[in-house]
């Protein structure tokens, strides 16, 4: 296994850092990552914000669903889905520009997840952990005020990066579901109750949780995550920033 | 600079390769990558069809705006956001769900593009040539009819992989835009008229257009890909998609 396939499969959600600072080089090899990243006809339709400012930090991490290690995060970054900055560049070369459609925000999206990826691939290989924030879809009102986001642009992800502390680094990385519940051939495969099923029981087993009732462990799942209060501002706030791409 | 970020550097897209087989292990290594992915919730929110039907192949082809290099990749994977197995989860296990939202797709998305470009990078480190078809979120009656889609499952890109010929190998990797005009400090910095020819004029520096003319240069740009059919057809489709994840 070559050393960034070895990279990959090591890597796992770091949230405990090490009150060390990332020093200036480290950290920009890691946002050039997501400058070299693939994107969509070499749009880069996509934005970067790195949240230096402490206070910034902690009110990021109150409007993302309360989660403190945020706010003592040493690096924290916003990635935004961008189409305000190609349209603006249409308008001022009097282009007379449609306005983005859904289609577009949904690649500017998926260009902004291609180069946070890239980041985290990169700080991984660098000793430096990371951690996905989908909360930042949270509570767009506030996000859009506090990090002046203009019309066309709509957050994707926040990651917030460090040293992590051995407990951290020593944690096993969470079991995923085996391969053939998630891969298909040549279309798409409805997996059937009993497979949803056995689906649970393999990741249990390789979890060390063989025993696990799997009805109640999907139901409180389910009413923790899918159910919960975060759940329903997240599909609030989607909705919110999605409108603005809708054709009228 | 390590191995990985070596890589990462020097990613570009293939589209044209050698007619030669990716081996069995080595495509299992690009799968897996993907599975190895961070996953909102450890819930994998994606599933992966990989084409390998010829037929299928020249179909997708046609779909995806008439591109024939996609018939003749080797290896062609489709990454769709799905969560339609969760919420079959949630009713076998008689959690009586709400519908999926737009939050919860978007998550989705953001999932199936992160476990994407990890195949990216572990396919670039094994020698291994790829291109990101964005196209693949058009024609949303027949995507989701030849690859059997259900209701909550929306493809988020297709990806083809395959040994790339030397023309390709050898080809410059195209310019990013300068990453003071991607990377802000705490807030969303919106690009004023002078930045943004700037910034259009420093990328062709680089790529050794330097007398281009920016304003027909844009304009040119904004005809061909904005303002086309297929970018009308993507925003058709993808409005389609995401209107079965709207509140009623």
């Amino acid at each position: 296994m070559n050393e960034v396939l070895e990279q990959i499969r090591t890597r796992k959600s770091m949230r405990i850092f090490e009150d060390r600072r990332i020093e200036d080089n480290t950290k920009n090899e890691i946002l050039q990552a997501a400058l070299e990243a693939p994107t969509a006809g070499a749009m880069m339709l996509y934005s970067i914000i790195d949240i230096t400012d402490k206070k910034l930090k902690e009110r990021l991490s109150i409007l993302c669903d309360n989660q403190p290690f945020i706010a003592s995060a040493p690096m924290v970054v916003v990635f935004v889905a961008d189409y305000q900055r190609w349209y603006d560049s249409f308008v001022y070369t009097d282009c007379n520009p449609r306005k983005p459609g859904e289609g577009d925000i949904v690649l500017a999206m998926a260009d902004a997840m291609i180069a946070a990826q890239n980041t985290v691939v990169a700080a991984q290989s660098l000793g430096v952990g990371s951690c996905y924030i989908g909360d930042i879809i949270e509570n767009c009102e506030q996000i859009t005020e506090i990090l002046e986001l203009p019309e066309y642009v709509i957050p994707a992800c926040m990651l917030v990066y460090g040293y992590p502390v051995d407990a951290q680094r020593n944690r096993k990385k969470p079991v995923r579901f085996e391969k053939q519940y998630i891969v298909s051939e040549n279309k798409y495969h409805r997996l059937s109750e009993e497979e949803h099923i056995e689906m649970h029981k393999a990741k249990n087993e390789g979890s060390g949780l063989k025993d696990k009732n799997i009805t109640e462990q999907v139901q409180a799942f389910c009413k923790r995550k899918y159910m919960s209060e975060f759940a329903n501002e997240m599909n609030r706030s989607a909705s919110s920033y999605l409108k603005k791409f809708r054709n009228k």
